[in-house]
């Protein structure tokens, strides 16, 4: 059980303590992707150029999500995020979301990132479901870390 | 563009009024999945039969992230939930999540039930990452809804 | 088991299902006391008849924090709060609070009025402790609640 | 003092009790004002038809803000808002930001949409501050409410 | 397009990198005027000498939105705010609010200052609503700024 | 009036400046009691072995509750939490409640541990109330702090 740090020797959940790791330059990329119908995917882009469309707001979500990762996922520490960066790219069947964010702390942001993507598909989900009720979130995953004593990873 | 109802006739975001629907009982049932190595399932399940483990901190994340969803999606309206059950059960190479919620009220549920699945993958991602990085969110998606003028929908 | 709604057969938090209860007006007065010597007492009202004094930002915080109860306590229901009022009056050995809430809903608001005095005594104890950490929050109860279909109570 | 429904006979603020007042549907419009100088209107507006652009971020911000409204003003009872839209649109000397918001509930939605202008107006301050510190938002105002026993009211 | 930073090359918006700034002590002032007639003005400051006047409530909202400022403004970096001080003061024709924020930080907290002015504001507005719909927020701005790279600024 | 930090000379509520305090390890535990029946204790650790169960809930909502202390208690300062540790015991005629938490900041966490356990606490209540109403929060105190300035402490 000692491989989960959020769990302690009991079996018991704790938020783990960090305050002997030091504060340094931390960076996670994470993606995921939203599979929609052509038709759906053709609602989606026939706003661009205009305000306030489909990816534009699934964007600011995203940002917003990474802020309350803390509040969120419960065993994570609150982090001061320096950097939060979140796109929406079409793609062959659908439209693939990155997120890459940045802290300077004591532990990783893999799930800001992780977070900000998820919330990013739930809100393309919501600005397209009056079309469509079947897409679907696939793929959420990260993508690479760095920084940090465990060191760099890439999927 | 009149098929995306957050979206107004000149491209940008809004929140639909909902104001003339009658407030009625609907629900939602949302599922996902977390796809990891048998090495990791092994760890997640190894709490079985004590307080705080893993599946326990995903399902009360998702309940708590089902009432926040209106603050995580820009353009979805604030509902009175009347029932919200997460529970995350083993499957064929990972975990899979299942969400249930209900409302009485003038929309329905379904970002609700997909916000509660999200999270709780999120947290299950979070609780098992010491163990493995690699782990994939997939199969996000709606699957039924009950209640409301557009009536009944199951994928 | 079957006594404990927000538990299910298994054994499983759940926010049980008030979609069949009966929107209805329904009270709920609680209270609680912050034990302090007889010096902080005196500090603590020292304010009196000046603004921002220690009783005013307790009563305000214990009102807001009424509003976040749903967002604190993992299987509470969110509720439209139609009325809060939150009152600290000195007492013999510290000060006393208490919370009167009401809703017009399916179900009771006792955790929205004993939030709002724990709110409140945690932030008296925090307006306060510079000049004496040792005090305690003591007898933090509800005193009553009418509506809904289990009736009146009272302590 | 009985003019001012959040204080009490004693001077004391209190959220209050709207229990006995029937929900019916409410509107409320309200407007503000961001003042700054031509080159920076001019920076402001070089991104429409870009996703993204400052003016978007603004009407989502303001639309998220206005869900936000009774955790923000302390005695503003909480709602359930029906209809969000934030317009921001240029004007002689800067941008115009426009509110409307609905309800079908006991109170009015005037705070909400005086809040998703005030956040809106914030939202392009710190989209624009590179450009220029000394913006000011001005004219926050009511323009218009309806529904409710107090009945219309217009500025 | 350059000049706003929470805008990229292809005009879309995002959380600006602010991990290569040194955090440094860094504060803002900000002020905000609520227009009213005499007569409101008044009942504003009839509660003097009492607790929970209008006054007092306004700076607590202002002191806790501040915190809020990151969740509220889609671009805006979470910090650590060291003090945050509103203050309420009757002016000719109205209530003059002032916000002083202090943090130590990688970035400036002009949006804090801000942000509390407005809430403070906003709070004004629903505490005297029931005696005038009329009143107008005025002259919400910067009055200065120190410390950064980009150095001092003062209105 | 000078004990108190967050009263300014003038009466009014401020949150204090910590901007000249050095950021080092500091550590605060605090506890609480929920004392219930014999038989509501029995129904409580009935769940023992089962997911999900009663004392499970409320230490997640402890943990969860000392990330959102700066936002319930007026004058209390942000703070990047670097552990929290949330521990749920039977005791003689009830439920014991203990928190640790730990930051690398300016400023104490004496709130945080305060704040969680009041909230576990509550937790513990709603869990509870479907088998008792009666039930009494008690007790709840600070144990201990170290770090920072003004040294170490003990009840």
């Amino acid at each position: 059980m000692s491989k989960l740090t959020h769990i302690d020797e009991t079996g018991r959940a704790r938020m783990v303590d960090v305050s002997d790791k030091a504060a340094t330059v931390r960076e996670a990329v994470a993606e995921g992707f939203v599979r929609m119908s052509a038709a759906t995917l053709d609602l989606a882009l026939a706003g661009e150029g205009r305000k306030g469309d489909v990816r534009a707001v699934a964007e600011i979500a995203g940002v917003m999500a990474a802020k309350q990762t803390s509040s969120l996922i419960p065993m994570c520490h609150p982090l001061a995020l320096s950097k939060v960066e979140v796109r929406v790219e079409p793609a062959e069947g659908g439209l693939a979301v990155t997120a890459r964010v940045k802290t300077t702390g004591p532990t990783g942001v893999e799930m800001e990132a992780l977070t900000a993507v998820s919330v990013a598909c739930l809100t393309l989900y919501d600005m397209l479901k009056a079309a469509e009720k079947g897409m679907v979130i696939e793929a959420v995953r990260l993508v690479s870390k760095t920084g940090g004593k465990s060191g760099d990873w890439s999927a």
